[in-house]
Formats: structure tokens, C-alpha cells, sequence
């Protein structure tokens, strides 16, 4: 077994979800990800916890062939022609969920287009019924993280190998180091009230983050980490930005992805290529024009776009804002917290000809902090 | 996928386990079994059910990971050196089993002998803290059966592919057709007192069933199925029996075991290979020198010994008998169950100059039964 594969189990129970001697443990993996499994049984048998090993459906054979027989009882939409497909709660993975301390999902697949002929409305309405399952999971130690398996490469548009490397240079690190450099970025943050964002010829946007909390991500519920987030005053934002980076929304790809805000509201927008994706986003729903999160990347170990969210937002020298909801906990007492159905990413190159100010005092320029050698 | 695969996820959601709208499910399955797991999941689908897939440890590699980490802690032999390693109960695999309608074991490997290098005590001591999940599965409606992986081909001495047709000839079967057939020879035995079997020059016993069950294994919880089996009243066994099927023991082959009963106790034995085993199973404690079970075999598409009890003791033609513990369904109100920690199945071949008398009367003469034509 390639050793950084027990290096990334150590991470996840040492550092991310603090794994303690009788613990019941879930590891939610595709069997792509089995090396990682057997690394995190080590563990989990070192520490005296107690593991049990599920495969979620979700985007897997198993998925597709559930969703698509039960989509042959009937429709999902609504319908009055007796034949609608109604999902409950599974009640036995809800009671599995209640009695466990720690759940740890491993992304990795055999294909990232193996649902793509099942029916998007039975997916939302699965997924409504498991809502409860959900919720359950986000009340424990919790940590989502990544397999590199070929299929997650090839996404990527990498050899496996680069992807391997890729995955754990990113995942594989000192994270109380990366947790003590970001907490010079909270430190500026916290007191802030006006934040700017400058990058070339188009991108020139302001807003408000008065009151509300930065958090500093270092590897813990996200592995990897790397980022400091928090959530813009949702009225606050004036200004364009150029989304420099692809934009990549339930499987296809938006470029050159740009936005006007007026009065916090997104008033023009435009793309080269799939600006149709980026119109229907925006029509989602009134939260779904304004912003709900502003982060700044910190992870300098992703230095590539991987069409994965989970990596996209840490990247180094890159800074995210997100339409729609706005996470509560970045949200202060007695601030708006943006409220939609969606929530969705788009990346800003900052490592050339860029500049973050906050309170008028330049805080990043072309990806370098205030705090850091070479500003 | 091949069509037999979905042939047996159909016998196995509607014949063995009796499927229904809104049932919560756990399959449980290793990996390489995933085409019959997504078979199934599809026949879930359909069905209104819903699905979990786990991967329990038991010969795996995330056991051996989980159980030799664990040992490292300690030892499981009770000594007083302070390190001893105890296991506790999942209390959330409990919960899920619990909750749970319908339990689905797949047994398949990639190596059969996956975990020869983990300390058989540490084993015990770990099933022994999940017996209350043992026996929480077996209040549900359960089904244990086979996918024909490579690894278990190779431990049959078979290239996959005529694994594959012998592991689907015995399971994708006219279930009610067998069991038709099956329950004339229930009539037989239901009355009957004694039971004698004849086979070559060395085996002639006789034992009673007087008052005991015989009961008709179609399918239900063993797939394949395919025996009538019975308790013998324990200390009615006398004679002699030659089991020229090998026996596979704890990964050990015992031949030509022979025993030699008195008074219902095994007071001679001996075998070709591997003698010391046999030994040991029969000095176990008093139950294992006694016999617990007397089994007829009826699954005529299990034609050779494999290695794997699931098939081999409902292989047409032969009669198996277990010493050790006997399956209390099958003892009568009243009479004495056999007790042991043991259950050891032995084969007998009775195709060729044998005869099953059952109060006198000859009821199968070289693996023909009386009901069938060429007796």
C-alpha cells in the first residue's frame, strides 16, 4: 500500500474527526477507495473504536439501478395520474446514523457520469426523503474527503499518477501550521467591515462583511482544507467580477463567467461558453442573485483546477464567491443571512494583477499576504 | 451483466426473503460481488424497499486491518498482564439491524484466505461481542448465499466460468418445484423412529428420530437449499460411518474420517489425512462426540464437493451428519437437544451401493428415493 494512503487515514482520525477509543465509526466508501478503507481499520482497531463500512448509492451502480427501477413505478412530478413515485426515509440507516460518534465519507468513483441517464427529479426527491439522514450526519464528527481513483483523475484530465499526487500533496500536511497561517487571515478579517476585490481589467467588487464571522477551515470537516470564509452582508455588494476560473454546474462546464452587482443584486451577467447554465442559476430563486459567501483560498498544495469543488475553493492564491445561501454559522447576530435553494462556487484567479483590500489597506497583492515574506 | 445474476436477485428478493414495499434492507456483500448487489438494488427499486449495501469484516481485509490493529493493543488470552483486548457490540450496527426487515448475506472473497495471519483468538473474541447482532439478524428475514467470484472457484479447484454455471445451476432453481419433490420425503421421516444408513463396507448406523422434526430446506434461508434434515435422539446412534466426502475444517482437509458410535458416542475414530484434527473437534467437550444433526442432501445440480458447506451438505445422493450441537427447531418437545460448541458436517456419498432404511423399509437405494422412477 502506498503510505500515503495510511498517512491520509492518520490525518482523518488524528486530526480531522479526533477518532477516541470506543467510538462507532461509519466509513461511507466506494470500493475504488478499499486501500483507504483497510488504512482507516488500522486506525479505527488501534484506537479500540468500532467501524462499520457502507456504500452509499449516490452517483454509483448501485444508485443508478435503485433510482431508475423505482422510476419505473411512476413519475415524480407531481402529477395526479395515480402513478407517482414516493420515497420514505430509511428508517434503519437514520437508526444507524443516531447511535454513531463519527462519519467519514470518501469520495472516489468508478465513472463521474454513471448516473447520468437517471432522471434528475427522482434524485432531488431521494434525496428530500434521506434529508433527515442528512441532517443526522451534520450533528457528528463528520469529515468528507477524496479518494484519488482513476475515475476522479480522468475528471480531472490527469494520469492517475499526477491525480495521486495531486490528491495527497493537497491532503498530506501540517494542519495546525496551515490552521496558525490562516488565523493571520481571520485576525484581519474579523474586524473588517469593507472588503474589495481586485483582479485585471474586470473585476473591481466591494462588500460588506461587518459583523459577520470568518471561519478558518484547516482540514476538519473538509480534507483538505484551506480556506477562510465567511458570508458578505447580502445588500452590500457593488461592483463586477470576472470569474476567471471554470465554473462547473451539474455537469457542464460555464467560462468566463461574469456578474454586475447593483444594490447587492446581480443586475448583468454574461459567459463564453454555457451562459444559459449560468441564467438558470441565477433565476433559481431572489437568493440565488444575490452573494452567500465570499472565501479566500489558502491551500497553495492545489495549484489546478480539478472540476471538483472540494478542491477548486481551497486553491491557492484564488478567491471564491458563491450565489445563494449563505452558510448560518459565518452569518452574525442580527445580520441577513441570504437565504435559496442553491449555492454555487465561482473562482477568481488572485496570483497576478489582483489585490485584496480590506478597510481601504491592501491585505493580498497578486496572492502574497500583508503576513508573508515578499508582500 | 450475465442474466443469471438478475435471475438470482429475484429469487432472492421473491422466493427467499419475500420482499415488500416499504421494507428497509441491509445487503451485505463484499465488492466483488457488486453486480449481484446492483441487481438487487434494481429489484429494491422496483419493489418499493429500501436499500443499504455494508461490507461486514469477516474475511476481508478491513477485518484482518481492523482485528490485527487491535490486537496490537493487547492480548485476548485473559491473563492478568494488563493488556488484555476487549471488544465491545457496534451499538450502531445493532441499531441498524434492528430497524432492519430484510438482511441479504452475499458471501464472496478475493482471497479465501484473506485473514490466516490474524490470531484465531482475536476472532472469537470479536464475534463474541457481536453475537447480540448475530442474533438480532436471525429475528429478521434473512437469506445467505454465494456469488462465484474467482477466489472461490480457485478454493472449489474451478476456473471461474464452470464455477459460475455450478454456483447459478444450484441457485436459479423451480424453488416450489423442489420443495414439492422434498416434502415427499418429509412424509417419510415425519412418523418414522429409526433412521439406518448403509454405504459400502464400512458404513452401516442406525439412530432414532423418534418424536424429532425433519424439516424441507427449499431456499429460504440457505440459497442454494436442497436437504430434509432432522436431530437424531442423541444417545440412540450406534454403528459404524466411512465420510468419503473430504471435511474442510478451519481451513484444515480431514479424509475418509471414520467414526464408530456407541450408546450414542463416538468411542473409535480415525481418518487418512489430517487424523489430529478430527481429534480435536470430538474432544472439544462431551456434545461434539455425539450427533446433533442427520441431513439427506437433494440439490442434484450440486454434483462435487466444493469446499463450502452452503453447497456441499445439499449436494444430491449423499447424507451428512453433524456432530455437536443440534438446531433446536428440529428436537421435538421433550426430547434431549445435543449441546457443544461445536457443529461439524460430514458427508457421506450414497449414490453408488448405499441404502437409507427408515423403520425397515428401504426408502433411497443408490441415491433413488422410493417416490422417484427407477427405484
Amino acid at each position: 500500500m502506498d503510505p500515503r494512503i495510511r498517512e491520509h487515514a492518520q490525518i482523518i482520525a488524528n486530526h480531522s474527526v479526533d477518532l477516541a477509543a470506543g467510538n462507532t465509526v461509519v466509513v461511507d466508501a466506494h470500493p475504488v477507495a478499499e486501500d483507504l478503507v483497510v488504512a482507516l481499520h488500522e486506525v479505527i482497531g488501534e484506537a479500540g473504536a468500532k467501524p462499520l463500512w457502507v456504500i452509499q448509492r449516490t452517483g454509483k451502480r448501485t444508485g443508478r439501478a435503485f433510482l431508475r427501477a423505482a422510476g419505473q413505478a411512476g413519475e415524480v412530478d407531481g402529477s395526479d395520474d395515480g402513478r407517482d413515485v414516493e420515497f420514505e426515509t430509511p428508517e434503519h440507516e437514520l437508526a444507524l446514523i443516531e447511535e454513531t460518534d463519527v462519519y467519514i465519507a470518501i469520495r472516489a468513483g468508478e465513472n463521474a457520469t454513471e448516473t447520468s441517464d437517471v432522471d434528475p427529479a427522482l434524485n432531488t426527491a431521494y434525496n428530500q426523503a434521506r434529508r433527515p439522514i442528512t441532517e443526522e450526519r451534520l450533528r457528528k464528527r463528520w469529515c468528507l474527503t477524496q479518494f484519488p481513483a482513476p475515475a476522479n483523475a480522468q475528471l480531472a484530465e490527469m494520469s492517475t499518477e499526477a491525480y495521486e499526487n495531486f490528491v495527497w500533496d493537497a491532503v498530506n500536511k501540517d494542519w495546525d501550521a496551515q490552521r496558525e497561517h490562516q488565523a493571520q487571515l481571520v485576525e484581519l478579517l474579523e474586524p473588517a467591515d469593507e472588503v474589495r476585490i481586485v483582479s485585471g481589467a474586470e473585476t473591481d467588487v466591494t462588500m460588506s462583511i461587518d459583523g459577520n464571522t470568518p471561519l478558518n477551515d484547516y482540514g476538519e470537516y473538509n480534507l483538505p482544507g484551506g480556506e477562510v470564509f465567511t458570508a458578505p452582508v447580502p445588500d452590500s455588494v457593488e461592483g463586477t467580477v470576472l470569474f476567471d476560473m471554470p465554473l462547473y454546474y451539474q455537469g457542464r462546464e460555464v467560462t468566463d463567467a461574469f456578474l454586475e452587482f447593483e444594490g447587492g443584486e446581480v443586475v448583468q451577467h454574461s459567459a463564453s461558453k454555457n451562459e444559459e447554465v449560468l441564467t438558470e442559476v441565477l433565476n433559481a430563486d431572489d437568493g440565488a442573485r444575490r452573494l452567500g459567501e465570499l472565501g479566500i483560498g489558502t491551500n497553495r498544495d492545489i495549484d489546478r483546477f480539478t472540476y471538483n469543488m472540494l478542491f477548486d475553493e481551497k486553491m491557492g492564491d484564488t478567491v471564491h464567491m458563491a450565489v445563494g445561501r449563505a452558510y448560518d454559522e459565518t452569518v452574525g447576530e442580527g445580520n441577513e443571512a441570504n437565504d435559496s435553494s442553491v449555492h454555487v462556487d465561482m473562482i477568481v484567479d488572485m496570483s497576478e494583477d489582483s489585490r485584496i483590500d480590506v478597510d481601504g489597506e491592501t491585505i493580498q497583492r497578486d496572492g502574497t499576504f500583508v503576513f508573508e515574506d515578499g508582500f
